[in-house]
């Protein structure tokens, strides 16, 4: 894709998501006065230099609150000055669809959440979530690609989603929706919420699929005809960084796959049974050996500890690996941030389980417990990042040195 | 190890386990006039054809039966006759736990079986369960190299249990049990199970703890002084086989792990997206990509479906692999059967979903009910080989022609 600026009048910035910060400074710097103006959505504490252009606004993550309801309200009056001679940047990254939360006009916030919480604990899968959230938001869905028409949009997307689909990052703020408000009310029947739902919530839904409401724009809409999405930033990439490192400390380097998926434990055991395997026989890989993996693993939570998926991988990885010689799992979010944690994650060695009884804790006890934030804080072995500024998903790192 | 046949005056074989007639009639081959005398102790059904040299027993499997105590008696009296110039060949798999049913004198086989299932209900691992069973039997835990001393006894082992720990294949009739009738009373203990199990496994146990029965032979013991045990068949053999032909097959071959366990659809689930990664990037391995993995799954069943782990294993993976162009996953039991079915497993590729689809199949319904043996017969995918005279865990095959 080449667009050159020239083409256009002014150029604005929409940035939101945990990541917002360090893409609108890097594109402030790029464009220096070029760019006109801008809204800047992160995080609650994710704010650090102030910038020259942008009105940067912090907001509740992962709940929604009133600043990012105000902060959409922003964004769609940014939106409606747009012209055919303005360039939308729109820098997408994970959050960003909690931190814009722009319920329309008829439903109330607390409306919004109760039905999320509701699809979440009947178990509605993320894709079904986003079909439901997408037919209550004036910006998902490509609601804000419609809003900022006729202007051209180029959408920078951060991946935080397994497989990177343009819909879903973000909740497709500047991609097309395939899905309907009739499929978004079959979803709510499918898990006999009909009736459970907030009315104001039901009856936006019932409208939208009575096509009193207009429909999310679909694939094809001529209001797509000058947006362009572009993946800036992805596991995939993460892990294609941290093959090239490796290879540079002389590991032997192996990326397994960036789209893992599935209960953390688990996924984490298959690692460190791959990690045995190298150091038993040499295979899949030799010594000195990288194995890399990236995804999102997820934890069915049934105890009252503290933790995050990460950290529950390590744990999980440093009952197997337990005497090991040389051996090492890392597992950790790339935003710096593993569940409701200060933590990015932790790192498991060969002597972590000696260690940990050494200090009188039994490891088996703290994963029953999902209490891996305690386990690893007493041994030291919590990784604290702060804040990376990216947000790629997770990354698996073993080592065999 | 070597050890020249014209030491001993006298041969003999015990073969036990699900590849016992396999394994006792390779070695009544080889070693023609020269065995004396054997016995083989298999699963209903597995016999085929007749020993020239050795008594043949079906057994029940895997709940133990009346013709198994029997058995395990034939072997004691076998046993008592050896003396220091006979060497005993004792030829294991797996099976052959529950096959030489052996419960000491005092304690009946329903009182055994009441423990046991009790203790499994409970949620005792499988190395709990193993400690209480060699503490009830007079086999197991080394009892039967014991009872052959002064006898040379060469144990052949075909690894069922990840690791190949030669206490634990077939309960260890061969090795030193580092577990004690103490650490026995204390898993009843931890479990609150010491007043639930039947009179006699109790009494049985506390006069063990007490040292009014012996315990079983430690490591160190004399009477492994003339005991030599072989691995002579595992997974990670099974996988290095299999590598050599798809290497012949010219596929760029790569070995995971022969040690995997954990849930089964979640093992699965990361293998589907390794292959979903070859497909996209070439990594870990290109194609034309053969991976290799192997190990023992389970299956938590909430169903009422009909299937066994490598089946459920290849329905999760069908779902993660739909559309996937020249792709194939393979897992089955190297027995020949997957649970409760005649089955080894089962075959899925990039067009099973949507050949399901045409015949109406939900494979999320499928998965939910347990029922993968359904789902694959109705495909004609179920992988059916029969019992293959070996036992060494399953293997999951990923190929990307």
């Amino acid at each position: 894709m080449h667009l050159p600026l020239t083409l256009f009048d002014r150029i604005f910035l929409v940035a939101a998501g945990k990541a917002a910060p360090r893409m609108a400074a890097t594109i402030e710097q790029i464009l220096g006065p070029l760019l006109s103006g801008g809204i800047v959505v992160t995080k609650r504490g994710h704010l650090s230099a102030p910038f020259k252009t942008c009105h940067a606004i912090e907001a509740g993550h992962p709940v929604p609150d009133e600043a990012g309801l105000n902060a959409a309200e922003l964004v769609r009056d940014l939106l409606r000055e747009l012209n055919a001679r303005d360039l939308l940047i729109v820098a997408v990254s994970g959050g960003a669809s909690a931190l814009l939360s722009a319920p329309c006009r008829s439903i109330p916030l607390a409306g919004k959440q109760r039905a999320t919480s509701l699809l979440l604990r009947a178990g509605a899968s993320i894709t079904e979530l986003n079909t439901i959230r997408k037919h209550l938001s004036f910006l998902k869905g490509g609601g804000l690609a419609a809003l900022a028409y006729p202007a051209t949009v180029v959408g920078f997307l951060l991946s935080d989603v397994i497989g990177d689909p343009l819909d879903v990052i973000g909740s497709g703020l500047t991609a097309p929706d395939p899905s309907t408000f009739a499929d978004a009310l079959a979803i709510l029947e499918k898990y006999e919420l009909t009736s459970q739902v907030p009315a104001p919530v039901r009856d936006h839904l019932t409208a939208g699929a009575a096509g009193i409401i207009p429909e999310t724009p679909k694939p094809g809409s001529p209001v797509f005809a000058n947006v362009h999405n572009v993946i800036v930033g992805s596991n995939e990439q993460a892990l294609a960084a941290a093959a090239r490192k490796a290879n540079e400390l002389n590991y032997r380097t192996l990326v397994l796959s960036s789209t893992l998926y599935g209960e953390s434990r688990e996924v984490a055991r298959v690692h460190a049974q791959i990690l045995r395997q190298i150091t038993r026989t040499g295979q899949p890989v030799p010594r000195p050996a990288c194995v890399l993996a990236g995804g999102e693993t997820t934890v069915t939570v049934k105890g009252h500890g503290k933790g995050g998926r990460n950290q529950e991988f390590a744990l999980a990885a440093a009952i197997d690996i337990a005497g090991f010689d040389r051996a090492l799992v890392l597992s950790c979010g790339t935003d710096g941030t593993d569940g409701p944690t200060d933590a990015a994650g932790a790192i498991a060695t060969g002597d972590t389980i000696l260690r940990a009884a050494g200090l009188g804790l039994d490891p088996l006890c703290y994963l029953a417990a999902n209490d891996s934030y305690t386990f690893f804080d007493r041994l030291g072995d919590l990784l604290k990042t702060g804040p990376t500024g990216t947000n790629v998903m997770d990354i698996h790192i073993l080592l065999a040195g």
